[in-house]
């Protein structure tokens, strides 16, 4: 086992080892989000057929060649044709066809007026066009959209709004994507108590779980929380035995090296094997990383195991660094890590140096500049200064001072940061 | 009605009309992505007392005043104390407490040392310290997190992963956020069938409703399809009082001035007021906004109506300017904007001067220079120029050139733009 890994070190080792899972087959209109596991190609032609790109007349554009607002040329108009109407007869020279957007151009017609471009007759039998119309106005062509075979999307597109609408229009109602991480959410300790329960005594809630489980949401993966397991091998070892299932194991049971953590005894006597133990982070030293080489079914990996430390704050921004990249990855995504803006520092900091520091910070923008702002008090102990942060900035090992206005990155943790408060353009 | 609004009145329009939903009690383990509806203040205190902030031992610092590498203090190891376990007995001089993280400190001690700092006796009996100790010392004190009453959240905050668990931590099972928008989705046209059905003739697949539908969920919002409705008045008519219980119709139904489009008729024989009709946006043109003054239920608003443009392109490009705003504002967010990026243009784009272009393009990142480049043919027909694209390159009315290099602003439509490919930062 490796211990005291940097972050990059850590993070490196954990995108090494993960893999992208095995994909699944699920109903189009519910992949939204997924990534795909398969290449699309078109078994349709988009559209079908010639047809009209808007309500009005199919023409010939000969009969139209000399017309002016002078002397406009008189069209019969001959039938009509509706969209999802066929379009069997042709029409004859002097003929227009009344159409509608969708609609297909019957034979002989080589344009479409728009309807608001002409003049018609009381009773509609005839219309009045006073200018020339070129061929292929307002006709969209058969295949334009697509043609049989053309390849669409490709493995690893991201399965977005318009993507879903793509794969309905193809008639591809179900869809191969890569499979969603199912990761077991774990928490141990006898102190621990459910939200519903009173707090007495040095009772607190297993908040970890909750925060935990709703990041795994966040991040499209599908946890499931095995509830609270007692400080006692058996009930740990029932609890562990419950989350093999899964692909990864998320513990925030404290793996320290306190004399009551019989958390990585019991994962190591169902098989675990550790990879690393320690990560040069300040909040969230004490975390382990392993790995169950066979799992429940034969033949094939158990789950991950992402051991976080059991202080809220460590555990959320563990879970950050370590955690999320890993199911991103899982799920088949390609750019796996949260963004990072630049940002300048509004008041000043200062530390040890030795351990990265991650301090949570609020951000607001003024003047198209970024500016980052602690959360307040940096106890590892105070959860509201996560709950409360936008974004975590980096404040690098050797570095011992921050000064106020210095240049910082920021690692964004919330994406509404990025939602515009403005419109963003003028609008005209 | 008004007619061929601007983009920015027509924004402006929607969202003086529409307004937060009505809040709703959902538990909070559901309540992520959601907008908070009350203010939140804590009932507790976190924590509940002083308690060790690592595994160690609790201590009177008086005992270790002398203390030196070469005369360390001695101290009895008097009795433990197990996180969840209570703290009766009090300290005396001359002694120790065996304590674990999260347990409370012991009546008599002043501070906690970690158990890496002393040496144990064998047989755990006593302890030695080689170093004084500050009073304080890796112990939380009550209250530190969260004292009772505290304002702990705020009305409109949004509910992230954090908050679910700080809301646990408050043992607030249950939460009070604004109402998801109901959205029913509807499409019209006798050439529409779904997905499923076999393509003949000129039928083509109702793929707008997918599209719009996820594009919905994406955004929050609980869309419900109501299926085709046929271009029969009453079939119509059917569908459109199915709709009347929701917070927004959207409907792609073709709202142009076609003949064949009754739809507009049955919304005002219904009791919608159109407010306006027209937008000066290409693609996207003939949009309609109105509104039903009264609902199915006595005294309350019925919806609002977006009867977007038949056209996919036209559709989501209208969804993505009108209806996405809206429904983020009756969702309670105060960002209610997609983001906005300089970027700069790969090809030239040239139209005529007039209405605004949003024009599909892919972008790249390089050396921190964002490049747009066009998705292709700009035909509102050629729906993978909108599913290819990650965002929309605004053109703005007034101009008909735009030379490549040119600086331009892009409306970001996928958020996996932000997702770093790359760590951001050196990670030591």
């Amino acid at each position: 086992m490796q211990r005291n890994l940097t972050v990059a070190q850590a993070q490196d080792t954990i995108l090494q080892a993960v893999f992208r899972l095995p994909p699944e087959t699920v109903e189009s209109a519910s992949a939204l989000g997924r990534v795909l596991a398969e290449d699309v190609r078109s078994t349709r032609i988009l559209p079908p057929a010639d047809c009209s790109a808007m309500d009005g007349y199919a023409l010939r554009v000969a009969d139209c060649a000399q017309a002016s607002e002078g002397a406009p040329a008189r069209l019969q108009v001959a039938f009509e044709v509706a969209a999802g109407g066929e379009a069997e007869v042709a029409l004859e020279a002097g003929q227009a066809a009344r159409i509608f957007t969708g609609a297909p151009v019957p034979p002989g017609a080589d344009a479409v007026i728009m309807q608001e471009h002409v003049e018609a007759e009381a009773g509609g039998e005839a219309i009045l066009v006073a200018r020339p119309v070129e061929a292929g106005d307002h006709i969209r062509l058969a295949g334009e959209d697509l043609a049989h075979g053309d390849a669409v999307l490709a493995e690893g597109d991201l399965v977005r709004p318009t993507v879903a609408g793509l794969l309905a229009s193809l008639g591809r109602t179900v869809v191969s994507v890569v499979r969603r991480p199912r990761v077991a959410i774990l928490s141990s300790g006898d102190e621990l108590v459910e939200p519903d329960a009173p707090i007495d005594g040095g009772r607190i809630v297993s908040s970890n779980s909750y925060t935990l489980a709703a990041m795994c949401r966040e991040v499209g993966a599908e946890p499931y929380y095995l509830g609270i397991a007692r400080d006692r091998p058996e009930d740990l070892e029932a609890h562990v035995r419950a989350a093999l299932v899964a692909d990864c194991i998320v513990t925030s049971a404290g793996v320290s090296v306190g004399d009551h953590d019989h958390v990585k005894d019991v994962f190591a006597k169902l098989g675990c094997e550790f990879v690393f133990w320690g990560v040069q982070l300040k909040p969230g030293h004490p975390m382990l990383f392993g790995r169950f080489p066979n799992g429940p079914a034969p033949g094939s990996p158990g789950p991950f195991l992402f051991g976080l430390p059991g202080n809220p704050v460590s555990a959320a921004v563990t879970f950050e660094q370590f955690v999320r990249p890993a199911l991103r990855k899982m799920s088949g995504h390609s750019r796996v890590f949260r963004p990072t803006v630049s940002a300048r520092l509004r008041t000043p900091l200062s530390k040890r140096p030795g351990r990265l520091n991650l301090v949570r910070v609020s951000l607001s923008v003024e003047d198209g500049e970024v500016w980052a702002t602690s959360t307040g008090n940096q106890s590892s102990g105070v959860f509201r200064s996560m709950s409360d942060a936008q974004g975590l900035l980096v404040f690098p090992g050797p570095q011992s001072e921050l000064e106020a206005g210095a240049e910082v990155t920021v690692q964004i943790i919330d994406d509404s940061f990025f939602a515009g408060g403005e419109r963003g353009f003028e609008g005209v």
